[in-house]
C-alpha cells in the first residue's frame, strides 16, 4: 500500500535555488480493474524550498505501489501531492509514462508551482 | 458502430490542473467509399476539469470503429466531440495519423480549449 | 491534363476549426522543356472553412499531372489555387519537394491565409 | 568564366507570395591561389517578385564557375548579386558550403531582403 | 576529503566577457548511507570575472571527492560554492548527472549569477 | 610561436553584410604545464566590415600554435583578439573545443560585437 | 509501351571482369487491374561479357514503362530478359522495390548467371 | 586529359604485405554524350608489391579527368589499368560511385588480383 | 624524431593468450613533401607473447612523430616494425586512418602474425 | 585491495549449458605509475560448469579494485583468473574497456575455454 510515511527528507543544503530531477525507470503498480501489473517510468523534478527527499526513501516509497491498484490519474496526482506535502517545494513536477496496455501507451503530467528558469535553460 | 456510450469516466482525482496523453497505436476503421480497412494511430491529449476517461473504456470505444465506414475528417471530429461531451475538459486535442492510401498518408488535428502551459513545456 | 474538376469535396463535419495534412509521396509530371518525367512529393495542409477535399479525388487530381508539362513554380501555385477555389479554406499550404535534376533538388512553398495555432503547436 | 547572361527567367506564375529553394549539390570552382579545384554545395532561396529563375539555366550558370578562380567570399556575393539583378526578388539568400581545405571547412551566407514568414515556419 | 584548497586560479586573460565549459566524465564519490560508490558526470560552466580555474587543479579537486560520503544535493551545492568562492565569476552553473541507483538516475543543477547571452546562443 | 603577422586579409567583396564560418578540425598546441600536446577544433565565425581573412593564411596562423604552450583561456582570447585586430569585423566569435585531458573535455566561447540576424536564422 | 529497342549498348572497355550497378530511384508503371500508377525503384547489377548498356538509353527504356500496365512479376522478368538479350552478360540481377499498395510493399529479384566474387566481397 | 604520367610511385617501405585505401571524395569528369559534368567518389584499394602511389600525384592524376568526357565503365577500368601498370600490385580494386543522373545513381567495381585476408578481416 | 627507444615494455602478466587494443585518437606528423601537418588515428592491436607495451611510453612514442616528415606507408610500417621488435608478439596489427588531404582520406593496415580467434569473435 | 575471497558462488541450477553476461559500467582503479584514478567498463561472460557467481558479490569484488594500482593487462588477467578459480567454468571471457588516457583508449580481452555456440549466435 502506498505509504507517504516512507518519504524521508533532509534540510536543503543551499540557500540559493537549485533544481533536482530523479528518473525512476522501474515502477510497477496494479491495474485497479484487472489486477494485472502495469509498468512505467516516474520522473520527479523539483526546486526545493527547505527540504529535499532522500533518494532511498523515494525508491521505497515508489516501490510501495507494487501491490496497489490505482488509475494512472490518481496515482500521478497522489505522488505529486505526497511529495508536495513532504517537501513544500517552490516547484514540483511529476511525470508518469506507461508501457502500452491494449495497444495504448499513456503519459501524465502533474505540476505545482512555477517552472524555474534554471530548468527551462539547463 | 462507434458508440460513445462505451466511454466511462471517473471523477478527476485532483483539484489542481494536470495533463493526460493516451496514444492508441492500433486503430482500424473502414473506408466509406470502398469498404476496405484503414489503419492508423489515435492520440488523445486533455486537461481534465471534473472527469477523466477510463482507459479500458477508451480502448473499447476506439475498437467500436472497427466496422464503421467513416471519412478521416468526420471520424477525428466525432472522437473529439464524443470525448469532449463525456469529459467537459478544459483542453482536448485529438490527432489521427493514417497509413498511406493510394500513396498518400494523412494527419488530422482537432482541438477544443487552450493548450495548457504544462503541456507545451512538459 | 490537370483537371480541377476531379476535386470532390464534402461539407466539413465540424463547426470548430481543425487541421488536415495529406502527404502524397508519389507524384510525377513532365519537364516542360525536355518532356522527361519529374518526380516529387506534394504536401497539402489546410484548415477547412465549409468544405474538405475527398482523399481519392485528391489522388486522382494529383495523378492528372502525369502527362502535364509544367514548371515547378507554376504547378505548385496551380495546385494551391485549385484547392483554394474548391475549398475556400481559412488556411492552405502546398509544399512540393522534387528529386534532383542536373544535381539540383528543389522545394517550393505556396500559402494562402494565416497558419492556425493548432498547426504550429500540434 | 561565370556568366550571368546564362541566367534565364520567366514571369512568376502567381500574384501571391511563395518561396523557392534550389540546392545544387554539385559545384566546383578553382582556388584563385593554387589553381586546384574546390568543391561545395550552393543553396539558393528566394521569394520572387516578378520573375523566377529557370532551373536548367541556373545549373548552367553554376557550371560556368568550373574554370573560374575565385575566393569563397567573392563567389558567394557574386552569385547573390547576379541572381538579385536577374530576379529583383523580395528576399534572396545564397549559402555556400565547402569541402575541407587544409583541414578547414567553410560556410558563407549572403542575403538581401527580409526573410518571409512562410520560410521561417514552413 | 573534498578540499577547496586544491583549486588553483589564474587571472583571466581577457577584459571582454567569455564563457568556459568543463565536462568531467569521470567522477566518483561514496553514498553517505551505504558507503557504496556513486558514479557520475560533473559539468562546470562559467563566465569569469577576474579569475579562471586551472584545469589540472579542477581535476584534482573533483578527485578529492573519491572517498567522500555526500548526498547529491550537498555535493552539487558544495562544488558550486567552492568554485564561486575561488573564482567570483559573473555566472556559474554546476550540473551533476548520476548513474542509476535502485533504478533511479538523477540530475541536479545549481547556478549563481545570470546566464550570459553568449552561452544561450553559442 | 603564434604569429598574428601570418594573417593576411583582402577587402570584403560586398557592401551588403554577410556571414562567414571557418571550422578548423585539426588544431594542436602544447600544455603550458606539462609540455604534452593538446588537440582540438577551432571555429571562427564573423561578419566582415572592410576585410576578410585569407583561408590559407588562417590555416598557417592556426598551425603556428603547434609548438606554443598556452592555456585554453589565453589561446581562445588571443585568437579572437588577433582576428579582431586584423579584420575589425562587425561581429566575431571564436569557439575552441578540446579533446579530454584527465577525463575532462572543455569548450570556450569568446565573442566581440553583436550576433547578426543572418547567422541566428541561417 | 516498353520498348527493348531503346536499349543501346557499347563494347565493354575491359577484358578483365568488372561489376556495374545502376539504381533507378524514379520508376512508374500502371497497375494492370485498376489502371492506377505504381511507383518503385529498379536496381540493375551485371558483370558484362562483351557489351555494356548506355546509361541514358537505360533511363529511356525504364521510362517507356510509364504507360504500361504490368504485374510486378511480369515487369521484373521482362526487364531482366530485355537486358540479358541486349547484353549477354556473364551475370545479371534485376531487383524491383515497390511503394505500398493496400498496405503491402513488395520486392522482387530476378537473376541470370552466377554472382561474381567481386560483388559479394566488394 | 587523363594522364597516367602524373602518377608517381615510391618503393614500398615494407617487405611484409600491407593494405592501403585512398578515398577521393571529390571527383568530376564530363559526360561523353552531353558534355555536362559528372560528379562522384573514387576509392582505390591495393596491396603493394614493390611500389606505392604518391598521394599528391594520385590527386593530380584524378584531377586530370576534370575536362575528360568518358563513360563510367571506361573511366573505372582506365583508372584500374593505369594504377595496375604503375604499381604492379598483388591486389588492386577501384570503385567509382556516382551522383544521380536522370534519377539513376551508379557504382562500378574493377579489380585485379586476389583480395588479401588482411583486408577482408581488418 | 620517432624514437623506438621510448617504447617501454613489461612482462605479460598471463601465460594464457589475450588481446589488447590501444586506439590513439590524437596523432600528428608532417607531410614529407610540403612540411604541413597531417592528422590521424593510430590503432594498435596485438596478442602478447612475453611482453606488453607500457601505455604512457606508447603515447610518448607516438608523440615523437610530431615533427617527423613521413609518408603514410612508411610511418605505418615503421610503427608496426618498432612494436614488433619491442614486443615479439604472436599477432600485431597497426591501422592508421588519416584526415583528408586534397579531398582524399586514407587508411592503411599492416599486420604480422595470425589473427587470434579471440579477436575475431570477441 | 582486490580480494577474490569476496566472490561467492552458488550451484548452477541447470544441467544443460547456458551463457551468462554481466556488464559492470562503473569500475575504477588507480594508475600504478601516477596514482591517478582510471575509469572503465568490465564485461564478464561465462558458461558455467558447476557454479555461478552471486551478483552482489561480483559487485563488491569489482569495487575492491577502487584503491588498487594495477596495469590494465594485469588487472584484466587477474579478474579472469579469480573468476576462473571460483567458478571452474567451461568458458569465460573478461573484457575491459577504458576511458582515454593521454588521448588513447584501450580494450583488453582475456579468455579461457572455448566459446560456446550459444554465445557466438546469441
Amino acid at each position: 500500500m502506498p505509504d507517504a510515511e516512507l518519504l524521508e527528507t533532509f534540510p536543503t543544503p543551499a540557500t540559493t535555488p537549485f533544481v533536482i530531477e530523479h528518473v525512476a525507470e522501474e515502477f510497477t503498480s496494479l491495474c485497479p480493474k484487472t489486477g494485472q501489473p502495469d509498468f512505467g517510468r516516474v520522473i520527479v523534478r523539483y526546486c526545493p524550498a527547505a527540504s529535499c527527499v532522500e533518494l532511498k526513501s523515494l525508491k521505497l516509497y515508489l516501490h510501495s505501489y507494487r501491490d496497489e491498484g490505482a488509475f494512472y490519474e490518481s496515482l500521478t496526482n497522489t505522488i505529486r501531492d505526497d511529495l508536495a506535502a513532504a517537501l513544500s517545494p517552490s516547484w514540483l513536477q511529476v511525470v508518469t509514462e506507461w508501457r502500452p496496455r491494449g495497444g495504448i501507451h499513456s503519459r501524465l503530467i502533474a505540476t505545482t508551482g512555477d517552472i524555474p528558469a534554471e530548468w527551462a535553460r539547463g
